[in-house]
């Protein structure tokens, strides 16, 4: 009885914990556009690839001069900052040529993603998605992306996480693709490297909702409902980011902007299909989500359910006996088979026989 | 036991209030234009700005015909009008060359968000919100704004509540970039302004959302549900000013009207941006209220479920004592143990030893 | 015990009256174009006006002839005909040049809100709604309109209801815009009438709704049922009729006939928006309703959840002291504390300390 | 006991003789266009119809033969085959020009909607429906329509069932606007007449759903249950027949095939005026089932639930009557009270009382 | 009992075997196109045909060499490869100028059906769909298809299942339509062929769904929650598999390939058609499905239901009699009747007596 006390116990005192409550707020802040409340990275780190065909310069931890300074270059110039400061982004706009409204977007908190363009320069927000595997939790990156002629700039909100790594590996190696042609397919494939890290976090929910599934069928508890609440918002998240990515594609894919090469088309086409893909397989992770929680619901009636029936079986049989007990233990003066021999056996059968007739009846009518 | 009643009466007493039935009253509330029965303003209070790249000056509290005689301008002249009575409107009209169409729609009550434009007037209506703290509701003001020639006239209903204040204050200072440019930036920030509005409120929504969440989690009780009830009210309200917004934008998009400069698209379409946002994420609101609907209901259920087995169990283990009870408690002249100095003993040892194995079995079957 | 008894009686006597089954035959009905049921009307009453800028003649209660020989006339021409009868109809289509294929639908029951134009005569069906407030139903009356070189002509089905007299009152008025106007202007305003008719009939609906919340909360009943039920069912006549008007408004806004002066495309326009406004309204009662359906199973469950729980408490909290009134009421010859002075107390002590306990343990749990 | 147990067991023995399973086998039954599988029909009657606007012949029961030589006529050929064949069907397309894949179509089982062209023949699948009174099922028979110069040809699965009869009625009379037009105008009259019949059997269905309606009023059991099954699956066969016909004929109307006069395309339009409100109205009974459904459920619950009031009530009135009756009887040596002359009824007293003032709570609570 | 309490065992020792939620990870296993983990074939079968109108060749098991050899050939090819292994499609593609981004594709694991082209060479991928009869689950096979100049190459995953093998016989046969035509024809085929047997696994659904009905109607048991549960998945594997195959067709209609002649544009919209039909049907099942869920509910709902009911009877009835027992059992010195002769029977007689009597009641009420 203990352990089951201590169970009860438990989902009393800290519901709350179990709904994670407070990241219905997290995910309900919204972008207040006009006083933005972005705090100043505490750390800013730059890096930047120069590149052509037949070499490459690798420039790790470098000054903010140092990057403003490699604008004008024969070569393709990728700088990625980690961390965000508003001066920093001010510069680099100027510097650039970006447009003042994408140096707001790019400071902006969360911003839907978006693709635009002014000018010579090709604008992208979209968000990094990483699956936070301790807190059960999906968590986003701003990432702003930046397409200029032969340049291009990415802006990321957090120094300590990056899927752009095995991309650099990639630029390195003398044979890649991406070394042969312009800025605009090192664009495409930061864009496709995001994309597709979209699949692995989907991946990471696909386990959440497979152990949901096993948690429900086994024990539809408390537990089980907090569970469904959460990965529910989790779907909210995931949405949030996802969707959009097909209309940031898209627009590229209709810009005629001269940036984008035309035998390039058929890339972004291609993270175009990965986009809708993504967005078809979040619709199936939805599908199963509310299949999951109708499962919750009609396991929970089923068992309670059964329980009503063993309530009113027991209830049934034992209620004659009752009866039966009560008329013979009432003390009337005159009292038929009291002082029979057998009058104490023939009660104790009819307590016995009347619960198996009824028995029989039950079972006969499929209740059981 | 006291406390309990209470709690128990206070539902019984005032559900009324606690369900806001009067508000569908208000959200359901239509327009019918035939008759409009818009009351007119108690008090009417009119500022106007005149400014151009190097002077602006602010007329504070100016009657109408002070108002009207800034018509014709070589500055840029924006008036805004709080408290709207009809005679004064029809003068705005006659002397800005407004067409009574859009006379009638200023004075309407509940006009849906719309943009429209007639000879060289640009004219929109939406709706600015407000999130009412102490009755915790979204109440809405319909804002009237007119794009003419050099000139932008804004009709608010209330002279209370303003959201242009920090509009205001930004234009009054030289560097600002409303001042370089023409009237049409200046209506693009009043929009913007307002759509940026909608996202604080979102954000008290979002708290009350959380709030809701919480007392769901620890309490599914009357007053969840009536919570439940009161923000499906508001999301209605919500979604009737914030829907219209995204068409109120996009009519001025593909406006091919003279008053607006094709430079200052890309400031319209940041506006858009942000009205695509205020729906996403109302859709979110929409998916996370129905979200701890369900959450709702089915704790609820697992309540009562909890509730139903401890009365299975109890009726189920202490039905064999009863019945054991009555057996020995019968009147006849020979029962069996009856006599016997441990009879006693062993139909107390049956009543407990029942039970015992009973619940072992309900154990072995999962049932709590 | 009476009155509650009377209560149960009366639903279940007349559950039919509540529930409005024969409404929903009528709902149902359809349009068997093939062979048309119309009955012919019982009485016809014609009116027409002929006016012009300077004079307009009003002539009540003329007969067909009359009418017809109004055709070729200088000055504009409305003929209302209230009473739809099979000649008639087809006398004015001969004599108007109207085709054979609106002359059937003018006579078609039940017929879809739809504009169409053939040759020079433009066509448009809609429907008038009206509350009736003794029967809490929407009724419908098919109101077609015919607008040619010249001339409107307006067919309704009954002569008892019009909306059209504010109207008349205006036409007759010399300074009214509509006498200045076109024959198109005069549909126009024909068209806005009714528009802005159904309105007032959502108005009447709202409070229905009002009222309907405020029963739910205070007594979730049969007659609550039922009332959901018949306000579902008025949604479905409301949506049937309020929906097509945006397609009969958009399909003159389209149209490039001559009839039309492109001057009164912006009151078209604006009857157009009253129409999207109606649509939305309508999806409002939708939410309004279903969230209230929802709000009604909720508070179902919420009383009978607490049944539920007195129940159990009450079944736990008895259930001991029953067992202890049974243990020594058996006969056994020996069983302790029966001739103890203080035995019975300690019994009933027991009997009233073992609920208690067991109530403070309910109370831990959060159970009531 | 007899009947009620009678009817318990009629549930039992026949539920899928209630629940028309093996309807949902036939519903969902597929196309394998891959083997068809159409059985030959055992008769084929063939009846022809050459006309012009003064002759007409009618040939019925002819044969192939005699049909084939029908095609080069300068009057209109209709020919009518009751009866599919491959062998004839082969032989038709042959003669009359008809596409190998057409000529597939007609054959095929379960052929979508749809209208193609090809060369200069105009083709058509529809289904016709028929409401089978007896089984209270929705059967359909495929029928393909063939438009070439000059002729149309149908081809109908069963001899037995046909709509074309009033049509072959008013085809006779020598005044009647079809002999006045060419083939297209036939096509259409023959369309229609498919269309207008969906009325007719939709009218069959609002009356199942009137008859369900009152049945779940009155009486919410497993047969109310079975019905709403049943009717969801026929909304399903009727969605099925109904909503592509809307794209059948939008087809013809965007065609610009020679066969079809500009003239009689606002005949066309009336058909899909018909189609478009048949789907209308086939989504308003959509919404009217599952309105049905959710009264149905709300019903049995509201019946549930007066059910467990009065157990509430009962258990709670009783028990306290249960635990005096158990007091007092122990066989206790001292029990106060016993001896006393008015003991009995003060006992007797206490179990009438106390459930007196647990009535006067309740009722103060609501709860009955 | 024994039987009873294994059923019980079985449900609770293995419910994960009955709800497959292994499955469910496999439904949700994505594409991570960064790194394909795509296991190389164990072993690769090549087959082709090379053939004209006159004479065609079947080149069964040939090694890849004999394959790449085929490329430059007056004759239609066609190669079909099951089992994939990298190195053989690079050299496919290399040889047969196939877009490495194809070859990408092509080794992809759960690409997203789709058509491209890029240059000469039109590219689908599509799912074959197999239903596993011993598992009840579908199984997908993806099958890429290129149309080059003159062949015609498919890959397979799965050397074991195929669905061409009517098609090779076909072909065979010299009066084949096949044979007369060009490539795309044959593309046309392979296609078609993959579409249409989409119905023959859906037939195998659709058997499984009326299983799945007798289920529930004659016992709604924890099995059957499995098997809504198993369906409901199985629905998202086809919709993905048969959703996106109209846009795949939709493409090759819109193509302006020189590969494609338009001759065979009808061929192709017959597979359009067919994909439609596919998709009609799947959204028909997923009504279906849910019709079955709600079914399930509402039987599972009755059923409870009427084992509430009989508890509520017998506890009203025997309540009584326990009262009565109790009231007489109780050791007054003083009790009415007690003495009396017929106390005893009058005793009786209040027993049965007063349940009838509220039996009849309860009839009065409709309670059963």
């Amino acid at each position: 009885m203990k352990s089951q006390t201590e169970k009860y116990l438990r989902y009393i005192l800290n519901p709350l914990e179990l709904f994670a409550t407070e990241r219905t707020r997290e995910i309900l802040s919204v972008n207040p556009t006009v006083a933005p409340v972005r705090e100043e990275a505490a750390t800013v780190v730059i890096t930047a690839y120069v590149y052509n065909k037949d070499t490459i310069d690798e420039l790790k931890n470098i000054s903010i001069d140092q990057a403003l300074a490699l604008k004008n270059n024969d070569r393709i110039v990728w700088i990625n900052i980690d961390g965000l400061r508003k001066d920093d982004i001010d510069r680099f706009g100027e510097t650039f040529g970006v447009h003042p409204l994408f140096v707001e977007d790019i400071l902006s908190v969360n911003q839907r993603p978006k693709t635009d363009e002014i000018d010579d320069i090709l604008f992208s927000v979209v968000n990094m998605l990483f699956y936070n595997d301790e807190k059960q939790v999906l968590e986003h990156e701003q990432i702003s992306l930046i397409l200029g002629k032969n340049f291009v700039l990415t802006f990321q909100e957090d120094a300590e996480r990056d899927v752009f790594n095995a991309l650099r590996e990639r630029l390195k190696a003398p044979a890649s693709r991406t070394r042969t042609k312009q800025a605009d397919y090192l664009y495409y494939t930061l864009l496709d490297t995001i994309v597709d890290h979209y699949f692995i976090v989907m991946e990471k929910l696909g386990e959440a909702l497979e152990n949901l599934e096993e948690e429900i069928v086994r024990n539809s508890s408390t537990r089980s409902l907090a569970h469904i609440s959460i990965i529910r918002k989790e779907m909210i998240v995931l949405k949030r980011s996802v969707y959009p990515v097909r209309e940031v594609v898209g627009h590229i894919l209709k810009s005629e902007s001269d940036l984008l090469n035309e035998d390039n088309t058929r890339y972004f086409k291609d993270v175009y299909d990965h986009a809708v893909q993504a967005i078809d397989l979040s619709e199936n992770y939805r599908d199963m989500i509310m299949s999951m929680q109708d499962l919750y619901i009609n396991n929970v009636n089923l068992k309670m359910n059964e329980v009503m029936k063993v309530m009113a079986i027991v209830t049934c049989l034992l209620a004659p006996a009752t009866v039966i007990g009560g008329i013979f233990g009432m003390n009337f003066g005159t009292i038929p088979l009291l002082h029979n021999q057998w009058g104490f056996w023939f009660a104790v059968a009819a307590m016995l026989l009347i619960p198996i007739w009824m028995l029989a009846q039950f079972r006969k009518r499929g209740w059981f």
